[in-house]
């Protein structure tokens, strides 16, 4: 692990500038999309009955994370590439790109939204504290996991990095599972209102999840690795992880927790059930 | 003294790429947790008791001036340090590391810490008073006698070192103490739903505070202070003290300001006590 990495500090493969810009501009894309769901976020707390209002102020805060670990992370990029000489496309300055911006947010933020949605679902106390203690444990342990097999970066790791993808599948399984049964079994003792948007909540997280195994698949590849430690093979992967994780991370964060809003909404008493549409009962508390 | 501080600012220790990246990366997560805790307890004054808003406020103050000092701790970390040409390291580049921020975010915040504890308990106001007047002039004692100590770079000064951290720790062993007893007699006035929070607030106090004597040893040690006087010797020491402080302020800090809300959640009237349980009570005040 310490050699791979200390490979990364000089070994950012050579990209065109479509690879560059690509990832450049998608970094920049999400700062943009956390940081106006996490106004959003914030400001809609008012407009929920008060007992939603942490899972809305959890919600802001996953994002804002998100928005600040992102700002950095472009930052980090543009530090780590160069424009080659002639301007036909970028090279690395020797500075490494910092893979631990991602973890360190999802060390943050994965508890965070598994907090949000117990908080949203309001089960009884003791049955949400003991599903919170298990889904959070199974989250350190899916990210402590996988950080070693992201930071290998030569391809004579490629076992040694399916192995600890391996082992953080199995927490990662762990969640998903819990979290899908616990989501069809609340839905009996939820609002009708707030019924469907669960279901697309359930389906949300089951597709956005499903993204980061991919991700970090492809962006493991031998090709990809051997793109990593710098040869003159094909950087595609590094493309493909950055923005499959920045489009993973636009989803599960900003999106899920526009979903979280939606449902806040929906169980909501003397709020109106639809944005939108005609006003069909008391005035919103707002 | 003065000879130790000029020392220092031309022999950071060579490090490593994994260790330079340690410390560097550990300063950016310190600032994303200080930011959301601040963010966090700023907005969740509303949804406590009238009574229990200053404390908030005042946590709230803590976490902000931490997450700035870190990010211009950082700020200092990156300017101390450059690339080794060939990547293999990192090497000082003759700017000093700013240690004196930390020493002046305590300034600021070890009062406040104490302003918020005493606060949320809301113990009788000329006990308050007393109590605080004897916590603030212990917490600055402390911090100005543990700095001279601190700036101590060179492995002669090791004794001075020493003395210099032995005389700190008689405030710190007092406020322990008294923080200790007086959270303990005021179990007996609390309401139930708070008593099981103060006590671990009694307990996170005393574990994270036991860290920052840990962290000042080991940064102290004859081999760190050798290493940090320019020697080729090994650099963790260094890493250790930065990561140590780190995670104690986080918590410390960040952590106890969830603590301090929890007990105001607890103790205001016409707030359910559980964010993810079931509405037992009238709604909120938010």
């Amino acid at each position: 692990m310490l050699e791979s990495m200390s490979l990364l500090a000089s070994a950012m493969p050579d990209l065109s500038v479509l690879q560059y810009s690509v990832v450049d501009n998608i970094f920049s894309m999400t700062v943009a999309t956390m940081g106006a769901a996490a106004i959003f976020l914030f400001l809609s707390r008012s407009s929920v009955d008060p007992e939603y209002r942490p899972a809305l102020m959890v919600s802001g805060l996953v994002v804002t994370i998100a928005c600040y670990h992102y700002f950095m992370i472009r930052h980090s990029w543009q530090d780590a590439y160069a424009l080659a000489e002639g301007g036909g496309g970028f090279v690395g300055t020797g500075a490494a790109f910092n893979d631990f911006y991602r973890y360190a947010d999802w060390i943050l933020t994965v508890p965070l939204l598994m907090v949000e949605l117990v908080a949203v679902l309001r089960l009884q106390a003791s049955k949400a504290r003991s599903l919170l203690t298990r889904l959070v444990i199974a989250a350190a342990l899916m990210i402590a996991l996988g950080y070693p097999g992201e930071v290998i970066a030569n391809p004579e790791g490629w076992t040694a990095r399916v192995v600890w993808g391996a082992l953080s599948s199995v927490p990662f399984f762990y969640i998903l599972y819990v979290l899908w049964v616990e989501l069809t079994k609340s839905l009996e003792t939820q609002p009708v209102a707030a019924r469907k948007l669960i279901e697309i909540a359930r389906l949300v997280l089951l597709i956005t999840w499903a993204v980061y195994p991919i991700a970090y698949a492809l962006g493991g590849t031998v090709t990809a690795l051997e793109a990593k430690a710098g040869g003159s093979v094909d950087a595609s992967g590094i493309v493909y992880l950055q923005v499959g994780y920045a489009i993973a991370d636009m989803t599960a964060k900003a999106g899920f927790g526009m979903l979280i809003y939606f449902i806040a909404r929906a169980k909501s008493t003397g709020v109106e059930n639809n944005v939108g549409g005609e006003s069909t009962a008391s005035p919103a508390i707002a």
